[in-house]
């Protein structure tokens, strides 16, 4: 089943992802092409209080043009640990350190053209611990019981990929 | 929250993804860049039998590098109806045309950077019905009980985004 790359054309590097078309060779020897996204790869983390509430984020997604709800998340930084980048993220975009923090999964967000693997994390014990937001972030966090966020994921009013996987991951781990 | 695009800039336009950067005004009057793929959204399937077994297809990806099980989806063709293209899809990747198909939701898969959505289908009332495969698609059909692809999701052999969303959505429905 393996493609073998013949050739690849670097198309854009910009400041997240980068653009390349590889020139591949096919199982059966024809050749066709691959357009393909480079992307750091990135976390996200489900962050339950005492009270399981689960911490989203609301934000403008101009790729979506609309405003979504989605879990806190983030890109990796070059060479960065992914439970790092989950706790740094988290206290980036909602103000709470996890005094707990396990490794809940993966995904390939779209494995026909980008690279991107998001590790997904369940965070909790969580502590009261402000950090300056990136510059060009802007968003509201909301808290609300895990019950109700699994509700709408349901509803479709939650509708961002990672967050109804690795809700749904720790609805099962729960078992609600 | 919004952005307003000042300008934009096409990088690449290829067969299934095209590239742009727009320039883009935040919400606090800065400026910044927004690096996006266009696509044309998809549609994903889980297919059931009688006897509840899912049908899922092993297939070599690039972006991954690995080869990955995945429930059918494919690429909406221009204009197309995103029912009509998941029941051409489940054909032409299983050989089997639905009795019955319903919407169960939707995701954006990184909405950070790309347009995608993925609508997602339950597909059920199987009929063998074999179509061509689509010529540069290398792909191999499994099928297994649902209650036994649940298990894959929860331990990691099952990871991709659209694949653990749909089945996770559909097994609430089921309540398993």
């Amino acid at each position: 089943m393996h493609e073998k790359i013949t050739h690849t054309e670097s198309i854009y590097s910009g400041r997240v992802v980068k653009l390349v078309v590889h020139d591949v060779e096919l199982p059966d020897g024809k050749s066709s092409k691959r357009e393909l996204v480079q992307h750091p790869g990135a976390v996200a983390v489900v962050a339950l209080d005492a009270e399981q509430n689960v911490l989203l984020v609301r934000q403008y997604r101009i790729a979506a043009d609309q405003i979504l709800l989605e879990i806190p998340a983030g890109t990796l930084n070059p060479g960065e640990d992914p439970e790092a980048c989950a706790v740094r993220e988290l206290q980036e975009e909602t103000g709470y350190r996890p005094g707990q923090i396990e490794k809940i999964g993966g995904i390939f967000v779209a494995p026909g053209y980008t690279t991107e693997f998001i590790h997904l994390y369940l965070a909790s014990d969580l502590i009261d611990s402000k950090l300056a937001q990136d510059e060009d972030e802007f968003l509201e966090v909301e808290r609300l019981p895990l019950a109700e966020a699994l509700k709408w994921v349901e509803q479709g009013d939650i509708i961002d990929g990672k967050s109804i996987s690795a809700l749904l991951l720790v609805a099962r781990r729960l078992g609600m």
